[in-house]
């Protein structure tokens, strides 16, 4: 969007006197490197990367405080930085700003056994969390393939495989600090399991993507870690009988921990990457958790729906360094696919549909892939509904790319006649906004920018995310 | 607050004409009847009655949104009643205006067996939808004690015995359909599982009490009926090894279906009105879903937990009908409490503490309780750190008002010493606005003003609820 050449003037000098007073403030913490810059940006997937002007590696609350004040003051956007693992460019910076890394804020504040739960900062990983936890005999379980940060994880609303059992970030969530637009602290919550306190600020934060305040905090629901954990892999016929057997699963109200669906493509491509020997056919992975009677009763059921839909036989792992293997290969799947094509991009997806009509929307997926002609593995949380098909392109064939865009689309379309999602846990980011109408239709996208407008009058927090339309800070939300 | 007389009028005026277009659209489905009036307007505690202007009885989702539209133009307020069963004054209107009566909204759209799930209009109870749900083999298990419409059990983020294992209304909604102040109708989410298109709208509109939207539809997770049901009775000899008898089974991460904790003066009253021969000290009611053999195994668990807190023996109830009279006087819990003091109020409270506090918590009240000399007995969600304490008040007595005043301050400040909240779920309404900005501060009050706003410019959805400060529609929210 073009404007006056005297406003970008203004906005220009404004902005470089905020750069002034970070670095006044942060020194060594601050920097405009080149190479740090873009590293910040997006770089997962297949969004240009748009590199904010400085990153500020924050150390505490007080720090995000003086960022935000800043930023607002000199009319700055601001990009929180996790880990960098998202897939949908939340963390680009199309219309320049601050990133500010969180790796530095990732402390455990606090562990309570007791009630469990736990406060942590925003930088910490999952994998940094549950190692810091080891000892307590309990664990925090959204797993979304990648490291990721717990704010980032939190931004997202992100799931992974164990949400089946364990549910989504927004499950997992007691309460949340977090910086403003106006530099206020806000806690969203008390930490107590349940509350009808007034609006939900907490799932509000949540699935955000940093668009309405800056989480500082987390106050997390902890699970004890099941006395008893097994799985293992099950090979099917076809996409659509291992499909059906999840359906059956799911509606049998077996509490299973863990249900993906790799297709042949994808299993082939983890043998690749992750030197296994599986069968290179559709396969189910599962897990089950809970006491040992209980895992045996969950197995054989599962072993029953599987048969009754030609898979097996059932192989159970019950070496838990064979397994942990297994479940790595799976989180690898993302690294493994792109193996397939060296030199690609990978586009992530990640439609959900209601868990009936998942065969139907994988099949009708498979035959779009093949009169395209991508390579695209498959890999899925069925139990959700929820599946990625990747199509894998050279960014460089502007046919190829057409083609990919066209896919999308149809995908998207597919997932919402079948009443699901264009997104089940990716988020929105730069890439979907332009679905969400379509989705959840205007008054809701309104109520959207309407909140958005009056948290973040003057759209310093993540511009460019979310919301269709392009615009910057001191722009409307929506141009 | 007082308004100059030349604004009075134009409101009165302006509202009357409103008040015409109604009868004028609904003929025979709108009354002015007084006694249609009050009963509209809260009953069930102790708040004053407030009836409304009018009762409009709605049919379906055109009627709503006619209703709002004149009631917008002319200034009225708006008031969703579902059952009218709500605690906190949620349906009363304060500032007058119309309530619209939702009790002929009460069907079931759709069910989907395969994806546990349906869609249901807002005026249907929790009894209705599970009778209609018999023959599915499924149920919806929030059950906040009184029979209470789905719409308003959202309204409310309502939740109850069951919470413990099914979680609340939060948990259970995958998406709503909601008029909002402008008219317009928005849906909230599609029906997958879980989604991260945006802002979580369905879970903004859940306890927001009626002040953003009015519900037109939910659509509800569903889950299987157990194959095996079970639980009982078990006596303590003190309150307090109740409590801790409790907080081990959470923590030992038995998935208890229902754990409540009533006090000696509740047992007394169940006893009386339920026709009981419960012996009368500290007892827990509990019951366990699962498998036959997942249910034996938590039974004998709990069992084990129970005596080693001096509690016991476990008196296990197998005959369904037997332990359905059990759960039934303990949703009669409130009446049957009434009835120890005839003609007085039941003043009821519903703190919710991190579980390692509640010991403490109940302790600290039960000597005040003592302190005083009310009669107040005690019944609780105890699995959530969630408990009722029902002072028994003489309404006409000022000194008994003004101490149970001070006793219901001293309630909630104890309960955020703890980290706890002012209401685990009977919501803000009229009555705990006040203790809002010391549980989530100054920050999530003003972002909680800056959302009604936002979505409600002109105030006309329930006003007078969860903000603390007195006004009306067209005033600001905050006067």
């Amino acid at each position: 969007m073009a404007m006056p050449e005297a406003k970008d003037d203004y906005h220009a000098v404004r902005r470089q006197a905020g750069l002034a007073a970070l670095k006044d403030r942060f020194h060594n913490r601050f920097s405009q490197a080149p190479a740090v810059r873009e590293q910040h940006a997006h770089t997962t997937t297949w969004h240009a990367n748009q590199p904010p002007d400085a990153v500020v590696f924050a150390q505490d609350e007080d720090d995000i405080v003086a960022i935000v004040n800043i930023c607002a003051e000199h009319g700055l956007p601001i990009v929180p930085f996790g880990a960098g693992t998202s897939l949908e460019g939340q963390v680009n910076a199309p219309f320049g700003g601050v990133s500010i890394d969180m790796s530095e804020m990732n402390k455990v504040i606090r562990v309570s056994p007791e009630d469990l739960d736990c406060t942590v900062q925003p930088g910490i990983t999952r994998k940094q969390l549950n190692t810091y936890l080891r000892d307590t005999g309990l664990f925090f379980p959204i797993d979304p393939g990648a490291d990721a940060s717990l704010g980032g994880m939190a931004s997202t609303r992100a799931s992974g495989t164990n949400a089946v059992r364990y549910g989504t970030m927004k499950d997992n969530v007691l309460s949340l600090r977090a910086v403003m637009a106006d530099g206020s602290v806000m806690t969203t919550a008390r930490r107590a399991r349940k509350t009808s306190a007034g609006y939900d600020l907490t799932r509000l934060l949540i699935g955000s993507e940093g668009t309405l305040g800056i989480i500082t905090e987390l106050t997390l629901k902890l699970h004890g870690i099941p006395e008893s954990v097994a799985g293992g892999v099950c090979p099917f016929t076809t996409i659509e009988n291992a499909c059906n057997a999840v359906i059956m699963t799911i509606q049998s109200g077996i509490p299973i921990a863990r249900i993906e669906l790799l297709d042949v493509a994808q299993v082939k491509a983890c043998n690749a990457y992750s030197k296994l020997d599986l069968e290179e056919v559709p396969m189910l992975f599962v897990e089950f958790n809970g006491t040992e009677a209980g895992v045996a009763e969950q197995a054989a059921l599962f072993g029953e729906i599987a048969e009754s839909f030609e898979g097996g036989p059932f192989k159970w792992e019950s070496e838990p360094e064979k397994r942990n293997a297994l479940w790595q290969a799976r989180h690898d799947a993302y690294w493994a696919a792109l193996q397939l094509r060296p030199g690609a991009k990978g586009i992530a997806t990640d439609v959900c549909v209601p868990v009936s009509r998942l065969a139907e929307c994988i099949t009708e997926t498979i035959a779009d892939v093949e009169a395209c002609g991508f390579l695209a593995p498959i890999v899925g949380h069925v139990g959700d509904g929820n599946f990625h098909v990747l199509p894998l392109v050279d960014m460089d064939s502007a046919a190829e790319v057409e083609a990919v865009e066209g896919f999308l689309s149809r995908l998207a379309e597919r997932a919402l006649r079948m009443d699901g999602t264009c997104t089940g846990e990716h988020g929105v980011g730069q890439g979907k906004g332009k679905y969400l109408p379509k989705e959840l239709g205007d008054p809701a996208v309104a109520a959207m920018i309407a909140i958005k407008k009056a948290l973040d009058p003057e759209n310093i927090l993540n511009p460019g995310k979310i919301f269709p339309s392009g615009y910057a800070a001191g722009e409307p939300v929506i141009a």
